[in-house]
């Protein structure tokens, strides 16, 4: 799925990775609006144990809007998820690909790539912050 | 995007239309996990005023569960949105296809197939009585 998300690992534990990637998230200009603790709800859900991940959907309203004119379907596949988990002595920081979804949308028209184009370049600054962090 | 989604029609209003929504979906065994009002967050944001319109993220424990432990990253395309707009004199109903995560996943294991397709055609079900209520 490599072509799909955008990833980067860092050896900073998993808490402080989560509030990394919040700080430069907002600092990107998107907000969270979604937060999925998937250890705390398979355990809820399943008792079952796995390591700590917790998926975080970023929107950034403006390029929300600019792509739902376009193609009301791309709701879908919103927000954009920020995934981050323990693996190992690693955290690893993976971002769906913001290009996926004009991949995905039969016919993208220019605004809609130029909204995905923005939304990337900002994720991937995201990234690469916590990266080098 | 109608290789990416799956979609059915009601001449239903919205809010009875989200509302079965939600009573079909836990038929069907799924949780619902995350919600965005995407009219009332633009609103909020952008004070722009757009269709009535929310994503479901729909989750079925024990799918989300063993698609992880086959590819952790398939946590970039959780939960499986579930997508209730307005357009015109109908609403719409529009799913994320779980098909689609394995397509979009590289090498996808006998798992992951079984996973996506256990998945869908609770999904399938799901939008269908909707369709027909």
């Amino acid at each position: 799925m490599t072509d799909l998300t955008m990833r980067v690992t860092t050896r900073h534990g998993y808490d402080e990775t989560v509030a990394l990637v919040r700080d430069q998230l907002a600092e990107a200009g998107f907000g969270v609006l979604t937060e999925i603790d998937i250890r705390a709800t398979l355990k809820a859900k399943l008792d079952v144990d796995v390591e700590p991940q917790i998926i975080l959907g970023a929107c950034r309203p403006q390029l929300a809007h600019g792509a739902l004119q376009e193609d009301p379907s791309i709701a879908a596949l919103l927000p954009c998820n920020v995934v981050v988990r323990r693996a190992g002595d690693e955290t690893v920081v993976e971002a769906f690909d913001p290009r996926a979804m004009t991949a995905l949308a039969a016919d993208a028209s220019d605004t809609l790539l130029d909204v995905a184009a923005d939304a990337r370049t900002r994720l991937v600054g995201a990234l690469e912050a916590v990266r080098v962090a």
